[in-house]
């Protein structure tokens, strides 16, 4: 049975997008539980949106619709479309939003093609409320892939460019910033135990050295930097009860250097 | 089967304000299904609400509850209402806020006057927790207007100033920018129709000149600006992934002028 | 019967932290009905989010379990725990952010220690989505207090300074300023009655001087302050349809002095 589904735009709550949407899937399907992941991905910022879906998507249990809105090129030749993921669905437009998600992991994928799961008056500036909307109540009702449109076999994808390992250490990148002002980088875990093998290290974060990798910020004291693995699995650098976004002058996109300390 | 009650408010979600009303609500009617329109209308501005509220609520279901709390007068004399319109039902205070929703509608209002729907310690401020809630829960749970209160025939509208249109053109305003920095205008789809019957005009945005109405600001070269009937079937003004209101330095309440070209 | 769950967070909602608990809780208990409080609470501010529990919470019904994750200290030794009070469940970091709530009420507390509880894979950095969602879960789906783990006696409890008060008058300090700038204070309505006793006073709140407490903002002319007890019972300072943080040049702390007229 299929019941619930999340959404996450790039909308903001000022507006009646969100809401326009929201009142289009309960008239379709009214016993449909709406669960809201996010509104306040960045306007128009596609890998944002694609990595807060990557970290929530996959905790919700099967069944789950998950219908996806940050659509920069609504009204463009981007293709709307259904997925099907290890027992989840997903529903949005085909411009990368999928990309983390879907890597290395099965998918089937349908274009949305079939205007009868659609509402009738289409505007070409809010498929959201006009195709993703019913679309997504119309799955959680029980519609197949099958019925939406024909398979497709290549989505569009994006990826941030993968960190530089050598022997001397690991060159990344900060890819978010959260809230908290926390530093979350492109370099995993599993990539620091191959790297490192336990060796000393040094981490160059702008104009901060900092000497080891510690389990959480609450490791050091208070107004100290610390890097550790974040809940993602990534390298992230943070302040102790601090904001390391504006005490480090840090920017997304800027590297983050692991230097390997050789006993030489 | 009265079920779905959805809030609109300018409470914002720092304090304490929609968690009581959402708290009261479920006290009265535990399986209410809470549904979050907006909590960012901005601090007092009914006319902002009012179009949220317009281009959200008639996508509800029927039996659909709005409750609906822009509210700088509580504590005031203005009256605390219920109304019923296409079998949907609205709660809030008789401000205007419901203007846009109820223009060329008809509509049946009660003043809320039977106390026994209301908290029992009524605050003087807060009659969105005290007074507009309950009584959502109460319709929700199955109470009919004529219990609520008196009939009343008279609502406060507010209505945007209507654009002016002759046989040179059309002047209108921004009503609203949203999120996206998308200007959106009081001109309406049919309101160009029928005064530009096609001809070929221009549109004159602050120092920006545009010379015609697309699709879709898909249809211009990034970067560039286009003119467009929105989602809500007025004329707007946007950036092709870009922010119109930054870039072409647009404020609410500013002109925007059609003006036709004669072939003379 | 158990179904109902309230978010408290200071997560914001640009990142993926309260969908990853979302996702948690649901597939923990399918039927879970999540209801969002806020996530909007000041980065790290304990006391800002006790205030909000302490006057939303209690408003909802029986067994509902509230689920509140500011949680500073994660990582460090502070105790992860569960509270039961007058039929209601709490979950989060001991950390003070109960304090406002238990403040002269019995209640139940057990300290997190039954792993079985937990998601399997515990990071260090985000015991909102690895301990207190899934625990907030098997709650909600029956489990006991006890079975979470041993009970403990003592919480970490902060306050807010009380007010000073003598035959001269009542010096208190603004706790909190709203979305509207309106100024709470820790001034209770009961403390004036006792101190006021009916008579004359006058109010300083910064440069300002306000001659009398009225029932609400609208019995003054617009433009004007007003003193009132708020919806909290608190005193508060607002401006009529205006915001007293931004016209008074108010901060959060601040003096607020309460002096009496005595008829001498």
């Amino acid at each position: 049975m299929r019941k619930i589904i999340t959404l996450t735009t790039d909308f903001g709550l000022q507006d009646y997008y969100v809401s326009a949407m929201k009142g289009v899937i309960l008239s379709i399907m009214p016993e449909a539980r709406l669960i809201d992941v996010s509104h306040q991905i960045p306007a128009q910022d596609i890998m944002a949106g694609a990595w807060v879906l990557k970290n929530a998507a996959p905790l919700f249990p099967a069944n789950t619709v998950h219908l996806v809105v940050i659509d920069p090129g609504v009204g463009t030749s981007r293709k709307p479309i259904a997925l099907q993921m290890q027992d989840q669905f997903f529903v949005g437009p085909d411009n990368g939003i999928f990309s983390l998600l879907t890597e290395n992991e099965d998918f089937k994928a349908v274009e949305l093609t079939e205007k009868k799961f659609w509402q009738t008056n289409l505007s070409s500036t809010f498929h959201g409320r006009d195709i993703f909307a019913p679309v997504a109540a119309h799955i959680c009702n029980g519609a197949d892939l099958d019925q939406l449109g024909p398979s497709i076999n290549e989505l569009q994808t994006y990826r941030w460019a993968s960190p530089i390992a050598d022997q001397d250490g690991i060159q990344g990148w900060i890819i978010h910033i959260d809230r908290f002002g926390n530093l979350i980088t492109n370099i995993t875990h599993s990539l620091i135990d191959e790297v490192t093998q336990g060796q000393p290290l040094k981490l160059y974060v702008g104009n901060t050295i900092i000497d080891k990798i510690v389990d959480t910020f609450g490791a050091v004291v208070e107004g100290e930097p610390a890097a550790y693995i974040g809940s993602s699995g990534m390298l992230e650098i943070a302040i102790n009860k601090g904001n390391a976004e504006q005490m480090l002058g840090a920017q997304k996109g800027a590297q983050i250097s692991l230097v390997l300390q050789h006993n030489d």
